[in-house]
C-alpha cells in the first residue's frame, strides 16, 4: 500500500480523553478514529493489526479441534430470562443494550452469547456420542459502558472471540479447559506478548470451576497480579489468597477498654497510639449488601477485598453503606464502628486473620472513641470467618509460602469452568450410555481481540511510537523513499515494492513528496518492525538502508535487496 | 474435521416458514439455525462458506486498491439527521433500529455506512493530492425488516460488504465506478455463480448518477430483470425502459362519449367492448403522494412502474388512494377513475405513450361509465408526461430496438454513483490545485455477503441437496468412511485424511457409525463438491471411490489417492 492512497494520517494533537499511552498512539498514528463515546472505527492499519490476530487466534482454535460459527449479535430476550441473567445484565448492572424491535419484542445486543450457543447445542446435541463440542466466534460484542475509556480496552463495541465447550462431565470438561489454556499460550505467544495466566475471579459469568485470566504485562495495566517468587502461583489481586505473619503472644483475657483518641487517621497511627502492634487494631466497615447492611472487620493492616464478600454473601450488589445508616446503626461518625453492641440486624463476617488474636483493639460506636482488649464471645458473639482481605505484595503465598510479589496487567483473555450452571437452567442435556438424562458440562473462553491490540502496544512502544511484534504487526516493512522524484529513486522505490510484495512480505510505501524527518518521524510512529529507506546514496550502493524499528539509529545497515527478502522472511518464520 | 466432531446435524423437518430451497437447504443440512425471526446462527459449515466468500472479495477489492476498515455497527444519530436520512429510516420506512442508551443519546444500528464513511474521509482528507480513496468493510449489518424472509436472502442481521469511493469530480468517480464494476464481476466469476449486472433504480440510498446491480440468475429470484436479446442493454424491471408498438392511425378528432359499460374487467376486455384497439384504452389510477393526489395515466396494456413515478415527483411515500378518497374525487367506485374533471387539486402526470394518440379511452369518473374519443386540450389539459410504464419482455429495446426478453435474478451486488449528495450535504470538501473548495463525487458499492451464499444455492442444487462450486464450499473433499470398524477401514481413512489434509485439501470426514446410505444422502445434502469413498471394497485395490457431486452415480471412479489429490489441486487451480 502507497501511503499516498493510504487513508489514516498521523497527527499531532491527540484529545485530553485519551490518558493512556496506547489510546494516544492510536489516534497519532492512525489507527483507529472515535465516532463518539466508547465507538471506534478501525482504520486500515488496525483492520490488517485485527485480522491478523484473528487469525492467529483461529489456527490455534482449529487446532485445538474447536470450531468456528457465527451467531446473532442481536438476540431475544426470552433467553436471557430463562438464564436468569435478563434483570442482572439490563437493570443491576445495566451493561446490555436492550430495546425493542418494530413489532414490539424486546431484544438485546449480545455482551456474550452463553444463552444463544446453549440454545443452539441443547437442539443439535442429545447424545454422549455426540459429544465433546467446542465451537467458538470472533465477532463484534456490544457493552453500554457506563465510563467507556482507554480507547479499545473499554469499548462500547468491540472484536472478542469467545468459545463454548460442552463435556460429559466434570473430567471431561477439564480436559477442554487444559486444551483451551495451552491454545490460548500458543496464541499469547505467538502475539508476541509477554504474557501471564493467573487465579481469577468468574464475575457476571458465574461458575465456580474456576476461571483464569490471561494478562499482558504492562505498568498502565488496570489488574494487580500477585504472584509468588518461587512457586509458580500467580492470581488476580481480587481473587488472590495469601497468609498473613501470625504473632500472638498473649493467652489471658484483660478487661475491656474504651479509649478517647482523636482524629486518628489509619491503623498504624492508631496502633503507635494504643502502644499495641498494627495487627491487634481491626478494621470494622459497614456494607450494605443488597437489602442487607452487613459489618466486615479485617485486620487493621488489611485492607477488605469486597469481590470475596460478595461471593461470601451472595449479594448481587454490594455497595459502602451510607453516612446516614452508619450514624443510625452505630452511634458513631464514620470511622469508629466496631462489633460491639451493634444492633442484632447487623450481619457480622470477618476475615480469618481477625480469629485467632486475644485483647485486640476494635472501634467502640462512638465518635473518637477505642475499645482495647476486645475478646471474642465475652464482649461479642464470635462472627463468620471467611477470606474477606485483599491480598497484596510481601504477604506469604498459601501454596509454598514463598514470598508475593505484585506485577500489573492488561486482562485480555478469560477462561471458565462453567460447570452445569447454564446447561441446568437451559436444559441442555444428553443421554448418557445407560440411557440416563444428564446435563452437559460448560466451558467459556474468551479473547479481547480489539484489546490485545491496546495491550500490545501499551507494552511495545517508546517516545517515538509503536513498535510492533512483526506477526501481529499491520505490514512487515515501512519502505521509506527520500527524494522520490530524483536521480530515479522513485522507480528503484516502486522495483524493490513489486519484490518484496512478490516475496510475500507485506510493505507499506511512503511515496509522499515530505521531508525525511516528517517521513522517519511517521515510520517510528506507525511502528512496523522493519524500516528501509532508499534515497539517490543509498541508490549509488545498490543497497537500502534497512534498520529495525526497535533498535537505535545506530544500527541501522546497508543490505542488498536480497538480503532484505531474506531477512525479513527469517523473522517471519522464527 | 471429523463428522463426528462437527456441529450441524443435518435434519429431515423444515419448518414451513422456509418457503425457498436455499433455505430449506441450508436448514437441512444443518448450515444455519434460526434464533428468531430473522435472526439466523451461522454454523460451522456456512460459516466456512462465508469466510471463503469474504476472502474473495477481499483480494479482488484490494487487487482494485481499496484499503479495508472496520466502522462501528452502533451509529450517534446526528450524523443521519445531517444527511437527512434520520426520518426516513426511522420513521418512514422504519428500517433501521434505533433506541436510547443508559446516559439517553440516541443510536442507531448500522443498516449501510454512508454517514460514517463520510465523516471519517472529511475529517482525514483536505487536498486534492489525497484523493481518490477506496474504502471498504466486511460487517454484520442490521435492518429491522416488516416482513424477514426467505433465511439469508431478507434477514435482519446478515453480512455485507459496503465500499466507499472518494474522488475529485465526475470523471474521476467514474474511474473508480469502473474498477468496482471490474472488481464485482472478478468476484462473481470467481466465486462460480452465473450472474449478470444490470441497470437499477437507486433507492434509499440516492444518487442519480447511475447504479447497476448484480443479480445471480435463479427461477425463484425475487427481481425481474429485462434484457435485450440483440444488445448488452439489461436493467432491473423497477428501472427498465422500452419501446412500444405505435400505430396511430386517425388523425380527425370525433366528439367525446359517455359509454355504459357494467362490471367489464381488464383492458383487454373493455378494448373488446368498445371495439377500438387495446392501445386507444387508458389506465387511470390515484395516488397518494406524501400530502398531494396524483393521478398516474398509462396505456391500458400497460402497468404503472410506482418507482419510476415516485421518482418522478420526488415524494417520500406513494401508495394507492384509498376508496374514500378516489370516491370522494371522482364521484366513482374504484376502476372507473379518469382525467376529464377530476377537481384541479388531482395532479395529472401520463406515460409518454399515453400521448400521441386520438380519440382514446379514459375511464368517466362515473361507477360503469367510459369516456371514447377522448382528446388532450379539448377534453383536458396536457397533461405532464414522462416514462412511467414497467417495461416488459416482448416490448422494444430503447437502444437497438431488438426485442426485450425476461429473467429471474437475486440481488447479490449494488454499485452506485452518488455523487455529491451526501459530500454537500456533509460538508466532505477537499481543496483543489487553485485553493477552491470543492465537494468530493462518492461512490458506494455493496455485496450481500450472506445473501450470496443463498443466491448460489438457489442456483446450484438437485433433489438430493447443495451442489457447491469449489471455490466457496466448505470443504473440498468429503471422506465417506463405510464399515469404518472393518478390515482397517478406520485407519486408512484417517491417513488418506491427513494426506489430503497436508496436500492443502479441506476435508470433512463422515467417521461416524452410520449406514452407507445415510452417509451417502448426508453426503450430497451438505454438497461438498468431490465425493470419495473408502470401503473394505477400495482398500483391496488400494484405491478410492471419486465422484463429484455434479455428477450422476454412474460416473464415479476408483482413483489412487495421489490422483485425487491431483484432480482437486487441479480444480482448485482452475
Amino acid at each position: 500500500m502507497k501511503l499516498s492512497r493510504h487513508l489514516g494520517k498521523t497527527v499531532k494533537e491527540v484529545p485530553n480523553t485519551a490518558q493512556v499511552v496506547s489510546h494516544q498512539l492510536m489516534i497519532r498514528a492512525g489507527y483507529i478514529k472515535q465516532l463518539s463515546a466508547g465507538l471506534y472505527s478501525y482504520m486500515p492499519l488496525m483492520t490488517r493489526s485485527l485480522m491478523k490476530i484473528s487469525q492467529i487466534i483461529r489456527e490455534e482454535m482449529d487446532k485445538a479441534g474447536a470450531q468456528e460459527l457465527l451467531m446473532p449479535a442481536m438476540q431475544p430476550s426470552e433467553l436471557w430470562k430463562e438464564s436468569e441473567r435478563w434483570d442482572r445484565y439490563t437493570t443491576v448492572d445495566g451493561i446490555m443494550f436492550s430495546f425493542k424491535d418494530r413489532r414490539g419484542s424486546t431484544v438485546c445486543l449480545g455482551p456474550t452469547h452463553e444463552e444463544v450457543i446453549t440454545d443452539i447445542v441443547r437442539k443439535e446435541v442429545s447424545s454422549y456420542k455426540e459429544l465433546p463440542k467446542n465451537l467458538y466466534q470472533i465477532q463484534s460484542k456490544f457493552r453500554d459502558e457506563i465510563r467507556p475509556r482507554f480507547g479499545l480496552m473499554r469499548a462500547r463495541e468491540f472484536v472478542m472471540k469467545d468459545a463454548y465447550s460442552f463435556d460429559l462431565n466434570e473430567e471431561a470438561l477439564d480436559v477442554s479447559y487444559k486444551s483451551m489454556h495451552k491454545a490460548y499460550t500458543n496464541i499469547f505467544t505467538r502475539i508476541g506478548s509477554d504474557f501471564r495466566s493467573v487465579q481469577a475471579d468468574a464475575g457476571a459469568i458465574g461458575g465456580s470451576g474456576g476461571s483464569e485470566e490471561f494478562m499482558v504485562l504492562a505498568k498502565s495495566g488496570e489488574d494487580l497480579i500477585i504472584y509468588c517468587d518461587s512457586c509458580d502461583y500467580s492470581a488476580n489481586q481480587e481473587r488472590a489468597e495469601s497468609k498473613l505473619e501470625v504473632s500472638e503472644s498473649e493467652t489471658d483475657q484483660k478487661p475491656m477498654e474504651r479509649v478517647f483518641g482523636e482524629n486518628i487517621i489509619g491503623a498504624q497511627a492508631l496502633a503507635d497510639f494504643l502502644k499495641i502492634p498494627i495487627s491487634k487494631t481491626t478494621k470494622t466497615i459497614l456494607y450494605q449488601a443488597d437489602e442487607e447492611v452487613v459489618a466486615v472487620l479485617v485486620r487493621g493492616d488489611c485492607e477488605i477485598n469486597e469481590i470475596k464478600v460478595a461471593n461470601f454473601l451472595g449479594c448481587s450488589q454490594l455497595t459502602l453503606a451510607s453516612a446516614e445508616t452508619i450514624k443510625e446503626l452505630t452511634g458513631a461518625e464514620v470511622g469508629y464502628a466496631g462489633p460491639v453492641n451493634l444492633p442484632d440486624s447487623v450481619r457480622i463476617i470477618a476475615d480469618h486473620y481477625v480469629n485467632n488474636r486475644v485483647n485486640f483493639e476494635c472501634g467502640a460506636n462512638e465518635t473518637n472513641y477505642h475499645n482495647v482488649n476486645v475478646n471474642f464471645e465475652r464482649d461479642f458473639k464470635t462472627p463468620e470467618f471467611g477470606d474477606f482481605k485483599l491480598s497484596q505484595s510481601g504477604e506469604i503465598c498459601t501454596c509454598c509460602d514463598g514470598k508475593l510479589l505484585e506485577a500489573r496487567g492488561i486482562e485480555v483473555g478469560h477462561i471458565f469452568k462453567l460447570g452445569t450452571i447454564y446447561t441446568e437452567k437451559l436444559k441442555c442435556e444428553y443421554l448418557d450410555k445407560n440411557g440416563r438424562t444428564q446435563p452437559m458440562h460448560m466451558g467459556c473462553y474468551g479473547i479481547g481481540v480489539s484489546r490485545i491490540a491496546s495491550a500490545v502496544i501499551e507494552q511495545n512502544h517508546d517516545e517515538g511510537g509503536i513498535i510492533w511484534p512483526i506477526n501481529v504487526a499491520p505490514y512487515h516493512v515501512h519502505l521509506v523513499g527520500l527524494n522520490v522524484d530524483k536521480e530515479g529513486v522513485g522507480s528503484v522505490c516502486e522495483e524493490y515494492y513489486s519484490k518484496l510484495s512478490e516475496n510475500g512480505i507485506e510493505v507499506i510505501y511512503d511515496d509522499r513528496d515530505a521531508r525525511p524527518g516528517e517521513k522517519f518521524n511517521d515510520a517510528d510512529l506507525m511502528g512496523i518492525p522493519v524500516r528501509i529507506t532508499i534515497s539517490p546514496r543509498t541508490i549509488k550502493e545498490d543497497k537500502v538502508e534497512y534498520k529495525l524499528r526497535k533498535d537505535s539509529k545506530e544500527s541501522a545497515e546497508m543490505l542488498s535487496i536480497d538480503e532484505v527478502i531474506t531477512r525479513v522472511q527469517q523473522m517471519l518464520k522464527a
